[in-house]
């Protein structure tokens, strides 16, 4: 697994600034597959949907896609009828460009909510793009669909199908309204591995799961993230059903690309210093040590307490406590990394090691309920000054 | 209403610093009542309880009370078996020097959890804590079990019972570890005025429902929280039972005090700068506006982009569609004070006005999901970076 730019056979890309951001910085991004490529999605629970969303979600039935168009600096969420039909023009523009069905492209907007789309931008900046299209340019795109995010985030892995080397390659966006249950930032990934459509959709929502739903930053979810997966079979492989014996193979390598996007996500935590991974164990279901996990994560006065380099256990113990879990007190241990910090909900004394471990950037934090056999990891990161600062002041 | 200290007849107060906070500020409180009064009482629900909780949630069935010993800078939390024979001795060393059965006595503590009570300490202070005792001193208490609140929080109403003026009063501590689901803050009340257990419960219980259970911080739950009134019966009334044509007037006025202390509490949140009054109007149901206010209420976004006077009213509409209540976009309202910033989800271009607004203290929300008759309100504050530096370093 690496995070520098990666080819990946049969998909070209693009991103450039078309002036939507102020800054100047890259703001428009395109992806192009040279087949009809197998798609899946997922997308935001939120009640209040981007147009871009609702589109695309209309448009992943067909299970078909061939391109995607992002911009960033704006959400075109709450942007009303207008808003859909400029998210519509993008879409038709973007496939006459390219000279495709607008039924098989897809569009993705993030950034700032309830302005609208400065669309005649858009359409300015499309022959640009579409002549920009490159194979090792997926890099741009990173960047281009960046708001708040400090580092561009790419992943990739690539994997033995018979004898032929398939690639895995993703990208995504995150930084603020981070928190559990999808929906909660960009990603786009790329397969030139042959996936059949239910076989790519079931990996697909077992990826986000185990990753993208098992992230937190500040606990808000936001209206326009969508997490989608191309597969335009350049590979030339037997394409992979549910039932293949290769379908578990891609399956989790398609899981280990999402944790590590999912991870930096949290490393680039608006703010954040600082990356916990929180592990629950010895709940009686998933959901309980899920539900704990969760609790704890999003605890503001647990993550200062981190940030402070404050071994304050007794926030993390009264998360627990009201995470909405039957647990008993008493039968609580809790570790910073291997050391013992609570044992049978009363504390150790090791508060000065334990101020040493929250020095590092990296801390594992581990609840045993000892209540059953059942565990959980969320990824979460601390809260700082620099958050309030970023988000004070976002749309000004 | 004042905030002064009062006199309630009937009850004598003191406060005295027992070197438990570093800082030598008061931390050990005592409220004594010359009758047996009519105890009621409603207790966190985090199921993680500090001792002295445990102790007063056994004595609360009798429906009696007498005293209640309160000390700040120590949570008694997480200290096991240890912990809970300190709370019980707190109330027998209180009982035995104001010669009264330990049983009529409740114990409160508020402070950093899992440290073991320096219970000697306390012991100690006690001689000469009950030789403090006198009528005029409830501010002293209500100074005495403050933590990281800045001001001392008292409120009273005085009310006529059938040509006798009765009164009510109440002190508070709140700051952090605020969310809503009570079990938020200590809140003591105190009234001459002769009340039935059922109906003082009954009393109780809605006030809090209406006041603390509508407030909300940093949506943590303290493990520490109670709130306790005491009906001495000393103005010497008929009793009022729940049926009594008085009853409501009784109620009313103890939820103008509690809702007193509630905005005391929130103008006080750790770093708050302003106060935000949430309300939900055009709901289906009850229910859906509390969800709907609370989501709204608890979104760092929302709440750092009104601390930085920035009118992205996207985050409210985010919030109020991961809120769970399925409701339509194309039917809200939102309205900064009189101002309507959203009209039927689309933008109204007010932001200069809503900027202005944005810059006072006291702050209305109000949010029509033209859905339905039902409303609900929360009050808030907002999310800045002292509350991080506060929370950042509190056990240090």
């Amino acid at each position: 697994m690496n995070r520098l730019s990666v080819i990946i056979p049969g998909y070209s890309f693009a991103g450039i600034s078309a002036g939507i951001k102020k800054s100047g910085a890259d703001d428009l991004a395109l992806v192009f597959s040279e087949n009809v490529a197998v798609t899946a999605g997922v997308f935001t629970i939120n009640k209040i949907k981007a147009a871009p969303v609702k589109i695309s979600i209309n448009r992943i039935a067909s299970q078909k896609g061939q391109a995607i168009i992002i911009n960033s600096g704006n959400a075109n969420a709450c942007t009303g009828a207008r808003g859909y039909s400029d998210a519509e023009e993008m879409t038709e523009k973007t496939a006459k460009a390219l000279g495709i069905s607008s039924e098989l492209v897809y569009a993705s907007s993030t950034g700032v909510i309830g302005r609208p789309l400065p669309i005649e931008k858009i359409r300015k900046a499309l022959p640009e793009l579409v002549k920009k299209l490159s194979p090792s340019a997926l890099e741009q795109v990173a960047s281009a669909i960046m708001t708040t995010d400090t580092f561009a985030k790419i992943s990739s892995k690539k994997i033995n199908i018979k004898g032929k080397t398939g690639t895995i390659a993703g990208i995504a966006k995150g930084a603020g309204m981070i928190c559990p249950n999808m929906a909660t930032m960009l990603c786009f990934m790329f397969t030139d591995i042959a996936v059949k459509p239910r076989a790519l959709d079931s990996a697909l929502r077992e990826a986000v799961e185990n990753s993208f739903n098992r992230i937190t930053i500040d606990n808000d979810m936001s209206t326009n993230d969508m997490a989608l997966i191309m597969s335009n079979g350049s590979l030339k492989n037997t394409s992979i059903t549910k039932s293949s014996p290769l379908y578990r193979k891609f399956a989790s390598a398609l899981s280990d690309v999402t944790y590590d996007l999912a991870k930096m996500i949290v490393e680039d935590g608006e703010g954040a210093t600082k990356l916990v991974e929180i592990e629950v164990k010895g709940a009686r279901t998933e959901t309980d040590a899920k539900k704990v996990a969760r609790s704890v994560a999003n605890s503001m006065l647990v993550k200062t307490a981190i940030y402070g380099r404050d071994p304050n256990w007794g926030r993390i113990i009264a998360a627990v406590g009201y995470s909405g879990v039957d647990i008993n007190e008493k039968e609580i241990d809790i570790y910073l990394n291997k050391v013992k910090l609570v044992n049978k909900g009363v504390g150790t004394k090791k508060e000065e090691i334990a101020r040493n471990i929250l020095a590092n950037k990296n801390i594992a934090l581990t609840i045993d309920l000892s209540a059953g056999r059942k565990s959980a990891k969320v990824l979460t990161c601390d809260l700082t000054e620099k958050y309030i600062a970023i988000n004070a002041h976002y749309t000004t």
